[in-house]
């Protein structure tokens, strides 16, 4: 497959085209944002950390037959995907009480919640992202009510498979957001499943292994993203 | 029956126990708060309005089937109902787009939605009644799946019976906040239904006819609760 031009740029990576129409290749950058963008830095060694571990999570969702739109992993910050339409939706599940839940709804960090949370936000910029339900997305035509049964489904498979494997690993799965998108009308996962999009915990110490260093200013990003990949490769 | 002590003070309502343990009292008082209490006034005739409009829609609930906590009005001010075991969670129902769906989600206002949304809230001050799911609402302890389930039922029903009767009297009901709770195991919808609870507009003028006239100090607030039962008493 041959690279083409620059789709898009977001935040953490970039898309360009294929020469296939159905393809397309993410780039992942160094480039760390948080608070919707009022915190950035460049975190080096990151995109690269997040490739790999985006290949690792996706190559075991393929062992269980659980579908998403990785292809193979191109080079060390590059992979190619399945070209979805994105559903402007994040899908969001939490196994433990952290971020917002802390925050909003007054759980304390660290509880283990008697049932995994699952909630629904609406992917756009200028509106921050906000909370919704099914209803608010059947209403703003982002999704529909089908659509969002499925993703909850899937993403529940997900955490499932996720939790029982990082447990192995003495990580705990926190809460994690997962992006879905069509490929020729089937509901794919799409995005990427790394220390950006997930909240890792050492299941001993409680150590937090993922992007909430950076967005809390704990220091030792790279190293925490990198435990993470050494962890996961011991399969 | 006869009134016995104060149960509990609300911001608009006084609640006192009555020989029957089964059965309280509802005292609609002339109180009105808005924006989580930061605003606060005394609207001369308020409470006597509401007791006659809750009244009017209790009872045309009770004309198609829907049991309520309503038993009867006793006074100008006082309602007789069914004790209830509050479930904390306020259900809301919007068929045109205002208030927050505005503010946080982009509509425009007074714009008809595709599909009614229906939300649900997670009563508590403290925490400034968060907008939650049935996931945070089981897991809070709050509610339980199933009863969600149930007041999302009730809501619609309520909803049905209370636009077709509005627009005959000219009334868009744009949106509006239930309260269910337990009795004897039971779930009956609760509270109050009146202009402090509801949006209500001229369906040709589009005049705000509800509590958005003391939110936005729109005046003529005692006006517009008369109005609205004036025209719902015709029947």
């Amino acid at each position: 497959m041959e690279k083409r031009e620059q789709l898009y740029e977001g935040k953490a990576k970039i898309i360009y085209t294929t020469d296939d129409p159905d393809y397309v290749i993410v780039h992942y950058k160094d480039d760390a944002t948080a608070f919707n963008g009022l915190k950035k830095d460049s975190i080096l060694g990151k995109g690269e950390l997040n490739a790999k571990i985006s290949t690792a999570f996706f190559n075991l969702l393929a062992e269980h037959d659980f579908p998403t739109h990785f292809v193979e992993q191109l080079s060390e910050r590059e992979l190619l995907v399945k070209k979805l339409e994105i559903i402007p939706v994040e899908v969001v599940i939490r196994n433990i009480a952290a971020g917002s839940l802390v925050k909003r709804l007054g759980f304390t960090e660290g509880q283990m919640l008697p049932c995994a949370i699952r909630e629904f936000y609406y992917k756009d910029d200028s509106l921050g992202d906000p909370l919704v339900n099914e209803y608010h997305l059947e209403a703003l035509g982002a999704s529909t009510f089908e659509q969002l049964s499925e993703l909850s489904r899937q993403a529940f498979e997900v955490n499932r498979i996720l939790r029982a494997f990082l447990a192995k690993h003495n990580l705990d799965l926190v809460d994690f957001k997962l992006e879905f998108g069509l490929f020729h009308g089937q509901i794919l996962l799409g995005d990427e499943i790394s220390p950006d999009t997930c909240r890792f915990w050492d299941a001993t110490s409680g150590e937090k292994l993922d992007k909430d260093r950076f967005r809390q200013d704990l220091g030792g990003v790279t190293e925490a993203y990198a435990e993470v990949y050494r962890r996961i490769i011991q399969g």
